[in-house]
């Protein structure tokens, strides 16, 4: 049954006050489709089914961060604490971050000190950080424990950790010492020291690490979860391998607008608001309205040749837009190749050489298609013109294509931003100069 | 010490064939970061060295495709059996792909007779699907086994299974019964038996199932790893986390080079020759030349207002260019919000009417900049020429930007393919198209 007719079936029970039956029917499903289905119900049917189904408190975590706040907003308090209360502490903490300040005030005294605290603590982490990112739900054990005291430790803190595969061995301080997976912990001797099981070479982030580099760390050593220390090498928290595949997935979704020239965007598509979709894009837009211009000047140096020769005009959208094309390819391959770390600054040298040599065949290749239309269409001096513009244009928009993502990370800025119509103008700029000064040298005035 | 620094040091100590020394230096190093300054030093080197290193064959793993082919073919034939023999299976399979056939019939004989038909056998399935991407290194278990029975079971399997976080419960004809977490094991009752503890609704894909849905399915479930079937239900393999993570990665890569016009490509930036860079730019570059002949043609059959009022070219590009930037933005959305599956076919008709008033209120405040500019330069009716085109272009742009992704997706073409390139060509036609034909209407010829 897909989950529009689900829901379909799970309002009609629901409605007719028959939650056990409605139960019955989702409660083999996964809680992220038990939270998919919810989200297409009524709201007050929703709130009272989920209130019901046993692992409540995971299905919440997975609805839609507008769903959880209004159903927390409707909660009677009792529940909501409940429910607030079994989170994991990391996706309870981005539900405290929606709340607004009455919400939080009635909220935090239903929950119990210590998560009280967890929630300030956590949430003093700026966005798109480590800290922001991370979990206090994991394992911890000490140097000094046997093998067989780690395990029995280990099944007291299940129910609560988000992962017990990777437990971390800190001292007194909770300064970070070393990590054990349960793999080795079950292999060893029972009576064996954990201190001289454990990996002391510990890879993990600072608190303050940006989360795209988190991500980056976890993907790159595989792991299942990454350990966060504050600047006295404190275990903090720990980053779990399938947020940090989330952070990668919004991370080149980010990448991916930025390019298109969208400002970075929060949430579905589908559910953005009509006002933010114009904010998020109107920057650019009229942005490069006012970069466009210089196109017109160069075109207003030139306007003697262009009125002698009309036919420069019809292959003035082909030839800029193909500088535009080539550099946009340029600029594409290097911003997603510096995002993912496959090329550093200091290869920029090496790479203009080769981009140089790449964009003179691109460029041979397309001066021969648009001679021979220029041929056709005007005569063996205007198919020169073209042919020499556009090895111009396409060398010259390939080389800024390589170079703009470097500079503008070099400036602080993100490779990625607007890369393909920035782009697109300067090489429409650069190659309406180029191809209206070679015009002017071979055609008549 | 940074990679460089070690790899030259590592390089002195290797020259001298002072081997132990030098692996003294890395062996506290993860494989990852122990198989990149290897890939820093001489080859004869690395491999005299890479022999020496206690987890070769997981350092071997993390080398680069090339560089492992190369080692391949120097070891001897004894060496090279036990390195890819100890390898994880699904990157032995992925090496055993890269060999040649003379290779292939030096290392086949010399792997065990298991290990000989898993290659044969996970080397069968079609590339970027789940069959390539599976490993066979899974822990399984028996329902009428004991949890007692099953932990002892899982401690022998540990040292070549990729993970016994879950282990999958099996009949005789390997048909997937069951999912078993470790968590869930170190807790239960020791007499307790396997087949009452294991989840029976299990997520899995098929092993003919695209790669990007294996990776989208781990992704949504927050899986470790991922069963994969036969369309007889059997258990065939496993996907575990890091390896959905690097397709998801990889996916993202070629749906970002497809946006720009590059086709698909396998390797990094750095190493791609300059043949292969020119072969992957070069169709979608020349193809986009005859699609701006669109543009052309338009202009050839507006020459008369063109050369009666030559202000008209001025504006020419900067108009066609918001058309197409607005256009990129639109694609650049949907073409994302398609691959993440934030938005799907059915989508279209809603988000279209959206789009539309979004690309109003965006060519509205355009028309603006654009018309105090135009009565700058121009007079009042190019003013009103300029404003009325921008915002048709625009509205224009939007339309194709938000289609045209969904036309792709219908005729069964990746929506990403040369969105950026394509959608600024087609906009560049119907801009010059519609300009040309507001100013013939209002100014003079």
């Amino acid at each position: 049954m897909n989950h529009e007719t689900l829901a379909l079936s799970l309002s009609q029970a629901a409605e007719q006050q028959q939650f056990a039956q409605a139960i019955e029917q989702v409660e083999d499903l996964r809680p992220i489709d038990i939270a998919d289905v919810l989200a297409l119900i009524d709201a007050t049917l929703a709130r009272q089914l989920l209130e019901r189904l046993p692992n409540r408190s995971t299905i919440f975590s997975y609805l839609e961060a507008d769903i959880q706040v209004a159903m927390a907003h409707e909660y009677p308090r009792a529940i909501l604490a409940k429910i607030v209360g079994e989170m994991p502490a990391d996706e309870r903490t981005d539900l405290y971050k929606q709340l607004n300040q009455k919400q939080r005030d009635a909220l935090l005294p239903a929950l119990a000190q210590a998560k009280r605290e967890d929630i300030r603590r956590l949430s003093a982490y700026e966005e798109r950080t480590a800290g922001a990112l991370m979990t206090s739900d994991y394992a911890t054990l000490d140097a000094e424990m046997t093998v067989a005291e780690a395990l029995a430790a280990l099944r007291l803190e299940a129910p609560d950790a988000e992962t017990i595969y990777h437990a971390y061995v800190i001292d007194d301080e909770r300064k970070l010492l070393g990590v054990v997976s349960l793999r080795v912990l079950i292999l060893a001797a029972p009576e064996q020291k954990i201190g001289k099981i454990m990996v002391s070479n510990i890879v993990s982030c600072d608190v303050n690490d940006d989360q795209e580099d988190v991500a980056k760390t976890v993907a790159r050593y595989d792991l299942i979860a990454l350990p966060i220390t504050d600047a006295k090498g404190a275990l903090v928290g720990i980053v779990t391998h399938d947020d940090a595949m989330d952070v990668a997935s919004d991370e080149a979704t980010d990448d991916f607008h930025k390019s298109g020239g969208v400002s970075t965007m929060v949430g579905k598509l589908k559910d953005v608001s009509i006002r933010v979709l114009y904010r998020k894009r109107v920057f650019w837009l009229v942005f490069l309205v006012f970069g466009n211009l210089l196109s017109g000047i160069s075109i207003a140096n030139f306007e003697d040749v262009i009125a002698a020769n009309l036919v420069l005009v019809f292959f003035l959208p082909l030839l800029v837009d193909s500088g535009g094309n080539a550099g946009s390819q340029s600029a594409t391959l290097m911003v997603r190749a510096l995002a993912t770390g496959d090329v550093v600054m200091r290869d920029w040298f090496s790479l203009l050489g080769r981009e140089a040599m790449v964009a003179l065949m691109l460029g041979a290749t397309m001066a021969v298609a648009i001679s021979i239309i220029g041929y056709i269409r005007g005569d063996a001096v205007v198919s020169l013109v073209l042919a020499l513009s556009m090895v111009s244009v396409v060398m010259i928009g390939c080389v800024i294509g390589m170079s703009l993502p470097f500079v503008l990370n070099k400036l602080g800025f993100d490779p990625a931003t607007a890369s393909a119509p920035l782009i697109t103008s300067v090489c429409d700029a650069s190659g309406v100069l180029i191809y209206l000064f070679i015009a002017s040298q071979f055609l008549p005035l």
